[in-house]
């Protein structure tokens, strides 16, 4: 039968998430991609520590989120962005949705309701998730450009990757990010180490 | 625009099928999978080096259909054959289409009509592609046991994975791949060297 | 300066816990074996998963202890556990707090504390994400050896891996899957597809 | 015995040329290169393309020359440019013509009659593939360019890397892809995305 | 002009046989095979650790001999074994001195009679060489095959690959080497741990 | 017991160093980066071509320096250069002697003596070693840059890895190794191919 029969199952089909790499690198020529478990670790990560700067917002719910924003890509795949275009509206949305069920049902209606949440953007912390998105891939693509990789420009042209204006914090951070690679593109000397 | 504009455009976009890694092997644990271009490779010298058994049959034809059978994955993802389960029916094959369309497009008519003969299996040879794109899953993953690979066993259980009687080379090469596993298996002798 | 000036020093420098392998996996052969950003990604769905089953601890905290638990491996490396055995007592926990100090400096005393009461097990909550550490190195190691993987039997064999008994929920996770993988190695049919 | 006996040897044997990495990518510190596999797509579908405007040409044994024109390299190895001038003339086409002989000795004369054909540019058919050869080669090293690979340069500085002028669709297809390069080279804006 | 000008070139290019993997381990399916350059500090360690228990031989002369058995295939490739059998006679030992003669140009004629001296096994130490190729060839079979490898029985099954009787403690060591692969293969415990 | 008991026991520990990445490089985004075995190869090679400039110093003994000089990574970890930061005065150097010590406890004092030789500086030959170490450092970084890597710059910033004035045709090679990258960086035509 295809959904999870016990936690211990789960939990198996969890870890191969290491090995489905983030398709919008990999097309792009990046050696060794990030996983989508790495991506979910570095956006849990970036959801704690702006947390303060955010008081309003339930961080603990935001995390939870996170954590299950995108594992149903372990039986979806991590379509590019482009098959969007070619697959019926919301089709996409509706097959998370039903793998996601899949994979996690011995664990319950809790984790059904909060992929909903998710998926529906339906609370200010479901937002907030889908802001730090995209702010992780953009962290992501930087440090790629400043190990070398060249194929990636094309990310900071289109304003689908930026976090919207919603959550000051992100942006501003966003905003810090992009005027960092500003500096660097232009010729001025190198922003110093990327690591200590 | 996202159609192709020229001949040079489509090639360049199809370099990268070289970093679309096959998803069934990657989900099981296989270390540096099959690509689609490889596996495309693979599938077209099966279906020549089948020609000849095979005299009525247009092998040129099938050629041509085989060369354009994965190409849409570049735009759609190697979809995991679970997504199926979760999409809309049809969808994938709609997406495919749609992709294929977009890539080709500098091609013209030619490309369209072929994939759509593949896709609607409407010919003896695009019947053959599909039968011979199965027995070429089946032949890496005896490859892949063989270098030590331990989570494909599941592909020897599932009789989707097998070609069907409809051509007796096809069905007889098969047979004769799983006679030698399961000889292999039982724990006689390693059946000689991999490669000579 | 080594410490870090501002929050988006700090994320950028965490880029890089992609780059480290876990060293673990690494020593005995496993081809692109988990990084420590992959390892705390499965660690905090761990917890999270098994929250419902231990109503009396505090799930939000156990997580926020589990994003800082091993970051510090970014400057002080992920020491194979032999280093232990040459290094003074303590030195391996001092360094990784004054790293992590250094690298979490703009996030100020929070993730500080945090980090002392994993460092000590000041806490039922920092005793728990100890426990599923174990737990999740266990669920790798049987995912990589139904992959294949043939170095990692004495995992198996040392007591150190497996989880005390504080947490029933954790100790009859790891009992299963010890039973899981009993039943595997004695010759019984293989226990169904890793990936449904 | 070497040769191989039966069509499966031969196919089982073939799927190694997954791992033969082109040595010139290879060398030059190329990530990940193309495999001689990928590369045959490549040229397959390359030629496959091409065959509307080169109306005089028979496309179907093209595509022949090509699926077997580099398979030798499983036994004989991806030779570095720089071997052939250490080897004796005509040491290395005697070998992959030995070689191919043993791989598809199944396959009886049909095979060895057409690498013989190739080898020898003893058509125009085979001209044809050696010069798609050369452009699916530089291809290749401007999608490795815009990647971030910095190590190729010189193959633009190589004519002999150039299809010569024989067939005006390949050599146009080729000066196209330079002045792309040149106008990237010198500081122009980036032309568009490398993948829509 | 292609010999190198100056020993900085001569250094440059030998970084890169940091990438030119062990053809006889990657046509066998392992992943992230030894370097050519990895295989020679292993040989090094191998004929330094064993000259204490053979008095009557140069260590050190081993160690020069050692040090330039194998950084021509820089140029010429690691040949796959099959090779040899499609080449003239003498034709790779031929190209081997020519291209190292040419890498090695800025040192004189000091490493071009060395080089002789290997090839033609013309001294004690140059088959003491020879014989620890062997050996060390095989210590890395048993580490792949322990860690899961499946591919490399055929190695134990040709004696090619097992050094001679000249050196006795290389010999015996092989012999060992040999009875613990047997003593494991045969289903007895595992012996211990690989790594300590 | 943890000493090694055999000389075999040594060998087959010591294969594992292949996997054992050199840090600097991976923290920094390298692809595939430089093994310790690769580096220790690398540094004998040159320590074996500066000898006949370096007349007064003993070669072999500098040799048998080098080989021993890292491979107490395999137990202690390549440690990034921070990690010296964080940990007690002396440890690191304390724990790799403890660690080298039990490696190659098969063979004696003899080891046991090159090691501390190496450590203390205590030779000429030591220091010479320590020299080429930092050289060998700086010309992979210099090939990884050509090859494309981006975040490599701050190794030439920092004077610690430059080796220092007490071996001039050290210190020369380096000079004309720094001359030649500020060439390149400078926009100057590219220095002539990296491999001939």
């Amino acid at each position: 039968m295809r959904p999870n029969e016990s936690l211990l199952d789960a939990l198996l089909e969890l870890q191969t998430l290491d090995r489905v790499p983030r398709t919008g690198y990999l097309l792009r020529g990046v050696s060794d991609p990030e996983s989508v478990s790495e991506h979910g670790w570095h956006l849990l990560f970036l959801i704690w520590a702006l947390a303060p700067r955010l008081p309003d917002l339930d961080a603990g719910r935001a995390l939870e989120l996170a954590l299950l924003h995108d594992l149903a890509e372990l039986r979806v795949g991590d379509l590019p962005r482009t098959a969007a275009r070619y697959l019926p509206d919301g089709a996409k949305d509706a097959a998370e949705s039903a793998a996601l069920a899949e994979i996690l049902a011995p664990l319950g209606a809790r984790a059904r309701r909060l992929a909903e949440e998710y998926r529906d953007g339906a609370s200010p912390e479901a937002r907030l998730v889908k802001a730090c998105d995209k702010l992780q891939l953009m962290l992501k693509v930087w440090v790629y450009e400043r190990w070398g990789a060249g194929g990636l420009a094309e990310f900071w042209d289109n304003p689908d990757n930026f976090p919207d204006d919603d959550f000051a914090p992100v942006r501003e951070l966003f905003e810090e990010l992009r005027r960092r690679r500003q500096g660097w593109r232009r010729g001025s000397p190198e922003p110093g180490p990327l690591t200590p």
